[in-house]
Formats: C-alpha cells, structure tokens, sequence
C-alpha cells in the first residue's frame, strides 16, 4: 500500500462518514415532510440544526483538510478513479473553506428569516416587504461569491452550486437559441388554441385516491423503481430523496385529474432511477454521486416528459390505467395523449406545460444574473417581471403572487439554481436522441414496455458515471454533442404539430 | 452569574445536544421498524453506528467530563434542582467512562453476534448452539460489571442500567412475597377453568383493519395522547419512541380479535403518556427524562391493565366501539370485560394474562441472578426452566423454543432488565391505589371518561418529576410507602374473584 493509497483510503473513510451524515439529514428532512406531526417542528429544526452543525465540522476538520491538500498534491500518482475523488472533494472543499463561519451563519440565518417574509409577502400579494430582504439576499451572495473566488463573475461562483463547471457564458447562448426556438412555437400553440378548443379532459374525471395509490406505485415498478430499497409516500410538494442506498419518492393525489399525481411520480421516478443506479461501490464518494441539478433533471424529465407523454408510453399504459379505472374503458388512446400535452401560455411555472415551461426558465435566469451583477435593481423586479412574461408568452399576471412572488428560490438564497431546469430539458432530449440512435427504437421498446432498455442506457451512459466528468463533459461523451438546444427544439416541435393535426 | 451557573448553563448545552443525536437515533429505528424498505438495512446499520459512535464521542469527551466532575464537586453551591441533574449526569457517566473502548466494543459486537445466532436456535429449537454465545455474553457480563463497580455484586450494577438505585437484596424480598401471593391466585385460577369453560370470545370475530385503525386511533385521543406531538402507526412488536417532543407508538392489528391492537395501543399509549408529560423546560437534562424502566413499564400498565381492563372502562368504551364494530351491538358488557381478563397459566411471556405474567418474570429474575453469580451454568438452563415452570405455573414446555429460547433479552445482553417489567406492574398497581386515595373514585372518572383525572395525577406525582427521585423513592414519595406487593396482590385477587364469580 503506497502513502497515496492510504491517503486515499483516509478520504473514503471521512467522505462516507459525512454521507451517512447527510443521509440521516435526508431521512429527518423527509419524515418531516411526510409524517411528522405538525407539533414536532421546533424540535425537528434543532435536531436538523444539531446534525448540520456536526457535519460541517466534519466537512470542514484540519484533518480531513489536510488529506484532501495532500491527496490534490500528489497528482500524478493517483489512478483515474482516486484523481475523479480528489479533483471534485477539493473542489467542494476549497469552496467551502474560504467562506468563513461568520458569514455561513449569517446566510443561513437570513434565507429562513427572508423565506418566512416571502411566505407572508406571497399570502399577503406584497412585493413591498419582501424587497428589502431579497436585496440583503443578493448582496450577502455576491460576498459569499466574492469569498468562494473573487476572480471570477459572482454570478458564475453561485451557479457552479449547482452546475460545476458552468458558466453564465456558456448558458447565455444556449438560453438564446432555446427561446428564438421557442417563441414561433408558442405563437403556434397559440394558433392552434385561437382556431378553436382542445378537448384535454379523457384524464379528467373520478379517480379514487386509493386506486391512484395502486396505479402510480405499478407505474413506478414498470419504470425500474426498486421497492426494495425505496418507497412512494406523498407530500404537498413532490421531491425525491436518498436517505442512504434507500431512495423515497413522494408524489400528491388530485381525485378529480389522473395528470395530478401520475406525472409527478414519472418525474420523481426519474430522480430516483438515477439514484438507484448510482455506483454503490463508490457510494459516498464524488464517483457514486450524482453529477449535477441539471443532470439530475434530466433524468426526472426524460422519463416524465419524453418517455411518459408520448404516444408509445400510453400504448403500453392504457390497459393496466383501464384496469385500475374502469371510468377509461371507452377513452381513445389519442385523447389520453392529447391530455398528456395540454399546452398554453400562463403563469406559473410549475404549472407550466412542456413547452412554454422553459421560457419561465430563461426569464428568471436573465433576471438572477442581472441582479447579481447590480444591473438591474430589485426594486424593479414586479415590472420587469411583467414585461419579460408579455414578451416571452404573451400573459401578464394580475398579481406580483402570480408573479415575481410565485417561487421560493431567491428568498431562500438559490440564485444560480433556475438554470438546471432548462439545461435539465435540454440535457433529458439530447440524451433521448443519443439513447434513440444507439439502441435502434426507444419507441418501439416503451411501446411494448420494455423500459429496461433505456434504464440500461442512462445507467451506463450516466447513472453509474456519478461525477467522473462535469456535466457538459458527461452529455458530450454520453451524445457526442456539446450541450444544444436542437434535441429539445426539435422535440417540443412534434409536440406542437401533434397539437396543430387534432 | 456564578462560575457554577456557567458550568451549569455548558452541562445543560452539552446534554441538549445529546438528547439531539438522541432523538435521530429514535428516528432511524423507528423507522426501521415500521417503513424502511427492507434492502436498505444495511445502510441503516451504518448509519445508527456512525450515530451513536459520534454520540459516544461526545458522552466521553474530556471537556464534557471535566464540566461534570467539576460540577459534581461543587455541591453546596448547587441549587436543587441543579444537583439532580448534576447527581444523574455524573453517575451515568462514570459507569460509562469506567468501561474502556475495547470492551464497549466487544460488547456490542457480542450482542449482534449471539442475537443472530439466537434467531437460529431458535428457528431450529437448538438451544446447543445459543449456550456458548450465552456463556460467553454472561461472562463479558460480569467483566463489564467489575468495570463499572468491582466493589458491588455484579448482578446489582447489571440491573441498575435499568432500575438505578435498585439491587437484587431489595427485589428479592420484594418477589418472594408476590410470587408466595401469586401462586395460590393460580391455583384458583386452575381450579375456575377445571370447574367448566369460561365464555372470554365477546371480543373476537370479524373486525376489519380499516376500521381498527381509525378506533385504537381515538381510544388514544381519549387517553390523552396528543396527536399534534405524536403519531400511531404498526409494527410486528409494539413499542414506543420519543423522537424529541414527538412521541411514536405502535400497535399490530388481528382482524379476528380486537383485543390484539386494543391492549397493545393501551400499553404503549401509557408510555406515549409519560413521555408527553415529561417536563419540557428540562428537556435533554435527566430532569426532564424518564426515571427508569420499571417506572415507564408502571406507566403503560396502568394504562393498559388497572384502567383498561376494568368494567369501568368498558362502561365508558361500549358504545364507541359498538358504532366502530356493529358486530358488537348485542354483546354485552359483561362477557367483553371476561374477554379482557381471560387468564390461565401458559408457556409464553409475552401473550400471559396479567395475572400469570409476573412469575414468568420472578423466574427470569431468579435465573439471570444465579447466572451472573456462577451459581448456575448456561448449560443447566433448560432443565431449569420446566422445572420452575412446572413449580409456579404448573406448565412445562415440550420444546426450548416454548422455554428458554423465547426471549431475545439475553442473548442482546440485556440481563438485569426483567425485574423492571414486575417491578412496573408493582408500581402501577401502587400508583392507582394512591391516586384513588387522593382524587377519590378513578373508577367512576374512567367510567365517565375522564381520563384527565388520573392522567392529572400521574404528571404531577410521576411525569414532571423527571428524574428527581430515583424510582424507589418516587414510589415512596407518590404513594406514601415503600415498593411492596400488596397493592397488585390485591388487586389481581379482584380479578381472580371476577372469574370466579361467573
């Protein structure tokens, strides 16, 4: 065993030690979100405050530092898989130790002071309050930017939070081509929509929870959701967790729109394929994580989005969804279809279809950036929010809540993090066409159900990959191509002429 | 502020962030229990070790310690209830710095080790394999003991994990007199079965699960258990945890028979009762814990026997469980109250009737004791055990699996625990009588469904007294005398002259 390897070995040791933290963390944040009685909460907050503390003594402890700096030293005698581990935990380190304690507490503190004015600005439809905080946000992350690596654009430190590697340079022509795209696009949704109604109902009607309950769980199974070291449980807002080689999705139930519940658990699913496919060997360690947000949602949108709205999805789905809800047993398989891709401009993101979605992405990426670089005041935001909408897609909200005051991100310090959902959709087709173009039909396999060949696929191509490359790298490699926009252009066209031949 | 004061403030900081680490611990077995997918148990495992090695740490850290010592040499100084936190807090943490690294971890590794093998011996009714395993945990026993206290017999530093203050010379005289109580109550009871049949089927039948869940659901309502700060939820063996200011019971249903789920959510509400009565501003100090295992086995026995096998509780339960169960609506009264008090003596603890259940515990005691004397060999146990089976409750098992092998205790090291399960139905017994003498009729309160009443009582006499007195003391300063038989004597007699009588 050289000096390197047991370095090495040092490091392993101290990062799954500080995964099992972070598992343990997941599973409180979960259960809190899922189980735990509305009473426990202030104990719930000190139990996740106490545990975070212990971990970033861990994170940040001269003796783990200094094998981090030794291993980052000794370059050339590492193997590739060690040089992955080293190159990605001294990039996470040297980050986090250049933020001094200070000013962790200082930011932690304000994003939960400046969450809870959001949640009272928001009810209270009053941007008002909620400016002042949002412009202490904004500074206190230039400083932290500033902190983290005063060589570069603050905004770029922030997004590699999210996105290592990325840039808004990078970014900003890929969001430009993106939404010349996309506009001629929603001009022709709203073509289509102005010609005469959609019937998108077939989804609408009386689905009992409990029969939903069923049918999402077989749906994930069908998907290659293992049971057996997972769950499917239900919270007010969906999100994936891995709470140590345990991966638990939540979904919520609508009794009145089988889309409700069903495209959230495709969505979660996805997350939770690439979690369930990670490395085990490596768990812990940069090389048994996942890669980035953006890859992340790559995977929850391909299965959502590619995968679980097209025609094939539902040939395969029909009869089981017929099944579980006798109330579908004369509903076309086209009219399901056309359910599954009701598109038109509106406001709220999360609500947003397929298509028009990723324009509330780059409106929001364009007002982050702009103030962080102190172009564009937040004093302004409300106005500049209503005419970016008018402009992108053609409706205004009434309200700052059904506008600037829709999201969480900013008052609770994630500036950076809108990004990866459209590089998400983007990375999610480019890797679909990459999939399509190696396997022969990737239609014809979800047509007969046979989901296992794509899962295949993206484990080899991504899953099993963890963070061996950064995420432009990884889609370069897994596709040949660069990260583009033409995939997901080309995609959400079909999806419009589908809409245009009903 | 004093020097001591600071030194006081530091203990309190320290133990808060113990009880933290504590309460995740809770967490992630009850979890584990109840919803954990089962492929994620080894990942569980090392997440609980990485836990409780980081709480380890901290529970011996110098600086912890020389607050304690210091503290603890500050006598005078100290105010009341300073010096019980002061005087539990040093007493635990000397028996455990007395026990070295090396032992603690043998010790634990012992206990999973020889539980394995016990599932097995079990399984296979071999109780060959388990007597090694058991020799050398009863050993490393007595090691540990001599660590902890080599100037006092070993099997009273056992116990005393549970039972603190307690010793083998003052639950000796103690059991002698209940089992020379019992034994003739089980003659009648004998002699009552000989006579003819006793009718006890009123509570089984048809009673779905849905419908279970929703009643044991609001007969702990009833009780008092507050669902803001706790949940029910179904394991394969009830229990009760205190997550931190939430408290989590569970139950497991039998839909042929309500008393299954009923008696054991009565058993773990009482728990759960104790818990949520402890004494919030002492949270994480041993003034706001619990006093022993005897005491809280008081607490769900209580609940579970004095009050929830009375005729009274039944009179106030009857129509709520008639309109849960409409299979119940012409069973009368009489004939549920002889469901719930059936008895006869049998094999197994845990399914033995309120009567019979205290000699199987006197017989533990007695055996555990002489094998940590060395006054009786591993291998004798078996013939052992028929023979005092036979004596006390004159059934002899035909397999060790019905004898010896039943329990898991001691193969987990936990020898010294059985008395506390007697010692609870003693207390309780005890509890109820001097609650009756101070409040005047529980039975009528209960009847009414006033549980409050007692529950009253029971947080002023036991629950916000924390660890203040020790649990012999707390008795005597409850119920106005010394721990003694004669309460539950008698009070089991009443229940033997019920069946008698019909």
């Amino acid at each position: 065993v050289t000096r390197v390897d047991e370095a090495y070995a040092q490091l392993v040791a101290a990062l799954r030690l500080q995964a099992d933290l972070g598992g343990v963390l997941q599973l409180l944040e979960w259960d809190q979100e899922t189980l735990m009685p509305a009473g426990a909460i202030e104990g719930r907050a000190r139990q996740i405050g106490t545990l975070a503390g212990l971990l970033h003594e861990r994170q940040t402890a001269p003796a783990f530092l200094a094998v981090v700096d030794g291993l980052a030293d000794s370059g050339a005698e590492l193997n590739p898989q060690q040089a992955v581990d080293v190159r990605e935990t001294k990039w996470r380190v040297d980050r986090r130790r250049r933020l001094d304690t200070a000013l962790v507490r200082e930011r932690s503190t304000l994003h939960a002071q400046a969450r809870a004015v959001w949640v009272a600005a928001r009810r209270d439809n009053d941007f008002a309050i909620l400016a002042p905080w949002l412009g202490r946000v904004v500074e206190t992350e230039r400083r932290a930017a500033a902190a983290m690596d005063a060589s570069r654009p603050a905004y770029d430190v922030l997004l590699e939070e999210y996105e290592p590697g990325a840039s808004a340079a990078l970014i900003e022509p890929l969001f430009a081509d993106l939404r010349h795209g996309l506009l001629p696009l929603v001009d022709r949704i709203k073509a289509r929509l102005d010609a005469g109604p959609l019937d998108a109902n077939a989804l609408c009607g009386d689905f009992p929870v409990e029969a939903q309950r069923r049918f999402n769980q077989a749906v994930a199974v069908r998907l290659g959701f293992d049971f057996n070291k997972g769950r499917l449980d239900e919270a007010a807002h969906p999100f994936t967790t891995n709470v140590g080689d345990d991966v638990r999705i939540t979904t919520r139930y609508d009794a009145r729109d089988l889309r409700y519940a069903l495209y959230a658990t495709l969505h979660e699913t996805g997350h939770a394929l690439y979690e369930q496919g990670l490395d085990a060997e490596a768990w812990g360690t940069p090389r048994g994580q996942s890669c980035s947000f953006g890859i992340h949602e790559s995977q929850s949108r391909l299965w959502e989005n590619q995968v679980g709205r097209s025609m094939a999805f539902w040939k395969h789905l029909l009869p089981a969804a017929r099944q579980a809800f006798p109330g579908l047993a004369r509903t076309s398989l086209e009219s399901i279809v056309v359910a599954a891709n009701e598109a038109r401009p509106s406001l709220i993101r999360t609500e947003a279809d397929e298509i028009t979605y990723n324009l509330h992405i780059i409106l929001r990426f364009e007002l982050e950036r702009a103030l962080v670089d102190g172009s564009l005041d937040v004093a302004a935001l409300p106005q500049v929010w209503r005419e970016k909408m008018g402009e992108y897609l053609g409706v205004i909200p009434e309200t700052d809540r059904d506008g600037v005051l829709q999201d969480v991100h900013w008052p609770s310090g994630a500036i950076g993090y809108f990004p990866s959902y459209a590089l998400g959709n983007m990375y999610a087709a480019q890797l679909d066409c990459a999939a399509e173009a190696d396997m022969g039909s990737v239609e014809a396999a979800v047509a007969a159900g046979e989901f296992r060949l794509l899962l295949s696929w993206l484990r080899q191509h991504v899953h099993r990959l963890g963070q061996t490359y950064r995420p432009v790298e990884l889609i370069r490699v897994a596709t040949g191509q660069l990260p583009t926009s033409r995939p997901l252009l080309d995609h959400l066209e079909r999806r419009v002429t589908f809409l245009e031949s009903l």
